[in-house]
C-alpha cells in the first residue's frame, strides 16, 4: 500500500527527505555503509564496508522507486539499480552533475555563462591553461570535490608543483579562471515526472574556509531579472537532463551578471530553510517527484536564513529562546568540520532576521562565517 | 546523547510528535498492542496482547521521559511510570480529563461557565436529573466516551429505559443540560516546564455523526473578546493540574457566552492545522515541554483548514493539485468511521480557502459535513 522510495545514502539530506515523506504514506531504505547514519532510525539501512554486489541487490528488492542524496556514487550502482526500478533523477543527471567538466560543457551548450576553463589532461596542460586564461586560476579535480575539498588556487607559475601534488598528482583536472564575484547565490528548482517545474528563490549564501556557514531567503538586494535569469538557466539544464526531482545550480554574481559555477542533482543544504520557510519544502517535493506526485508550492513569504552547526552542538535551549528559530538535529556525534545541523530564522524583514541572527551567533560554539556579517 | 521520548500509545498522535521531534535530536518508543500501529516505523514499539506488567517495564526501560496520545489509558499505567521516570502531562491532568464528573467539577471551582449537570449513582438518579434540569438531557458514560460514542440525547421521559440500556445498564453516568450553541470552538494551548504558556487561535469545529470532519482557524468571525475568554479559561484549567504539555479545552459558543465542554490532556485532531498553519506546530511545541525545551510561536499567519480522511482514502494526486495542499495519511487500513489521514489547506483569505476547501470536497470520497458547508 505504502511506496517505498529507497535512497542512496543514509546522511542528513536522507532523513529530512524520511521525514517529509512519511506524512505522504511513503516509506524509506537507505544504502549507506554506516549502522549509526543519520537515517538510521527512519528505516530499514543496507550496505556494508565493502559495498558488496549482494548488499545493493538486497537494498534494490526493498523498495519500488529509488533516489539518491549524494553525486559522489558510482553511476555503475545507479545503472544497476536502473536496470531493474526506476531511478530519480536518472543516471544521465548525475554524471554530469559528478563531473565538473561535464558541467561546464553543458552549460557552454545551453549558452549558461560560466567561468572559461581548460581541461588539464596531463601535467603540461597546466602551463597552457595559464597561457590561454591568465592567472589567477583555480584548479579543481574533476570529480569527487565537495566543502571546498579538490580546489587550488593557482596565483604564480611557482605554485606549480605545490598544485599539482596538493591536487593528488593525477590527471584530469580543470582549470577555471578566477572569478571576482559580489557574492554566491544558488536556485533550487524541482521538476516533476511529466515535466512540470517549480522553482525556490534565490539564496544568498556565505562560506567560512569552503563549508556553507549561512544563507539568506530570498537573496537581499536583488533585482526581479536576477531570479528570472537564474530559473532559465536552470530550467534549460533541468529540460537537457531530463531531470526529476530537486536539482540546485551554485551562481556567481558579478558585475557582468551571474555566472554558473556547478550543479548538484540533489536537495542542497542551500535550501534547508525551504521546511519552515516555504509552503512545501525541497524534501518534501523531491519526494513527490520521485513518488510521481503533484508538485507543491515553492513560495516564501517571509525573509528566512539558515545556519549550520558545525563541528559543535549548540546548546538547545540558547537556539530555541530565539524567536521563531528551528532547530534540525542530525544526529551525529561532534567532529571538527562537520555538519552537525542547522538552524532555521524566520523574521518580518531583514532589519529583524538579521537581529536573530546576530543573537544566534552568539550562541553558536562555532558561528562560521556570521561574525564577518557584523 | 539523544533523550528518547517514550509514548503511551501508537497511533497518529505519537506518530506526528515523532515526526517533529526527530529534528530536535529527539527519539522516541511506543507503548502499542498493534504491531502495525500508525507510529511503528519511527522508534521501537513494546506492549502486548495482555499489556503485561513485562512489557510496560520493558517500554519503561526503554526511555527517558514518558508522554501519552490518548487518555483513555489506566492511570495505574502512569502512576507505575511516574515511580520511576518524569510523565507529562502528570496523572493528575489525566485523572480529571479522562472523567467527564472530575472535569466539570473542575470547571465548577475555576468559575469557569459550562453546561449545568448531575451525576448519576443509580438508575433512579435520571428521574431527579430530569426534574432539577428539565428536558432534552445529555447522558454520558463518565469516562470512555469519544468521537460521540458513550452519549445519549434524552428528549423524553419515556426514553428512560432506552437510554439506561443504550449507555451499557451501569453507573457511574452524567445528566447535562442540552445546550442549543452557535457552534463549537477549541483552544489549544502549550505549558512548559517553568510554567511558561503559549495559546494557538481558536479553532471552529464542524462534527459529522459525532466525528470530527474539519476545523478552521482562527474560527472566523470571531470577537477579540472571545479568544482572550477562552485563553482566561484554559490558562486556569492549566495552572490547576500543573499541566506540562499540550491541554485542549473544546468550548461551546452560545448567545450567552463561551461554555465550557470538556478537555483533552494532549495534541487535538482540531490543532493538526497547525503542522503547517502555525509557526511551531502543535506536536513540536508537546515535545518541546516533555522535553524541557523552550517553547516555539504559535502564532498563525493565515486561514488554515483541517479535512479529515475518514473511512477511505481519496486519491492523493486530486488533493496534491489543490493549491497549498498538505496531505497527512497515517498509514493504516480503510474501515468505517477511522480516521485514516488528514489535508491541512491554508490560503491568503477565508473566502479563498472556502474555494479550496470545496475543491478538497470533491476530491474526497467521504466529505462528511464539508457538503454541507456549502
Amino acid at each position: 500500500m505504502s511506496l517505498r522510495i529507497g535512497v542512496l545514502g543514509g546522511g542528513q539530506l536522507g532523513r529530512m527527505m524520511a521525514l517529509a515523506g512519511y506524512p505522504l504514506n511513503l516509506s524509506f531504505s537507505f544504502f549507506d555503509r554506516a549502522s549509526d547514519c543519520p537515517s538510521a532510525a527512519l528505516g530499514p539501512r543496507f550496505g556494508d564496508d565493502t559495498d558488496s554486489a549482494e548488499s545493493l541487490q538486497a537494498f534494490i528488492d526493498s523498495a519500488d522507486v529509488f533516489t539518491y542524496e549524494f553525486e559522489n556514487i558510482p553511476t555503475a550502482w545507479v545503472n544497476t539499480i536502473a536496470a531493474q526500478k526506476p531511478v530519480f533523477p536518472s543516471v544521465k543527471s548525475l554524471a554530469i552533475s559528478q563531473n565538473r567538466l561535464n558541467e561546464k560543457k553543458l552549460f557552454a551548450e545551453l549558452n549558461i555563462p560560466s567561468a572559461r576553463f581548460a581541461a588539464i589532461e596531463a601535467a603540461d596542460d597546466l602551463k597552457q591553461a595559464i597561457q590561454a586564461l591568465g592567472l589567477p586560476l583555480v584548479i579543481k579535480t574533476v570529480t569527487d570535490g565537495y566543502d571546498g575539498k579538490g580546489q587550488f588556487l593557482l596565483r604564480s607559475e611557482d605554485q606549480l608543483s605545490e598544485c599539482w601534488n596538493a591536487l593528488g598528482a593525477q590527471v584530469p583536472l580543470i582549470a577555471e579562471e578566477f572569478i571576482q564575484f559580489k557574492r554566491e547565490l544558488s536556485i533550487i528548482a524541482v521538476r516533476g515526472q511529466q515535466g512540470d517545474t517549480r522553482f525556490y528563490p534565490l539564496a544568498e549564501n556565505h562560506h567560512h574556509r569552503g563549508i556553507l556557514s549561512h544563507s539568506i531567503v530570498p537573496a537581499p538586494n536583488l533585482d526581479e531579472n536576477t531570479q528570472l535569469m537564474a530559473e532559465r538557466y536552470i530550467s534549460s539544464v533541468l529540460h537537457e537532463m531530463n531531470h526529476v526531482g530537486v536539482l540546485t545550480l551554485e551562481l556567481f554574481e558579478t558585475r557582468h551578471g551571474l555566472l554558473a559555477n556547478e550543479t548538484a542533482p540533489r536537495v542542497h543544504n542551500s535550501g534547508h530553510w525551504s521546511i519552515e520557510g516555504a509552503h512545501c519544502s525541497q524534501f518534501e517535493n523531491h519526494v513527490r517527484a520521485v513518488a510521481g506526485l503533484p508538485l507543491g508550492s515553492t513560495r516564501a513569504e517571509k525573509p528566512s536564513a539558515m545556519l549550520n552547526i558545525i563541528g559543535r552542538h549548540p546548546n538547545s535551549h540558547e537556539i530555541l529562546r530565539v524567536t521563531d528559530t528551528h532547530l534540525h538535529l542530525y544526529g551525529k556525534t561532534e567532529r571538527e568540520n562537520r555538519k552537525l545541523g542547522h538552524i532555521t530564522v524566520i523574521a518580518d524583514s531583514y532589519a529583524e532576521l538579521n537581529m536573530r541572527i546576530s543573537r544566534l551567533a552568539d550562541a553558536l560554539p562555532n558561528p562560521m562565517a556570521l561574525h564577518l556579517s557584523r
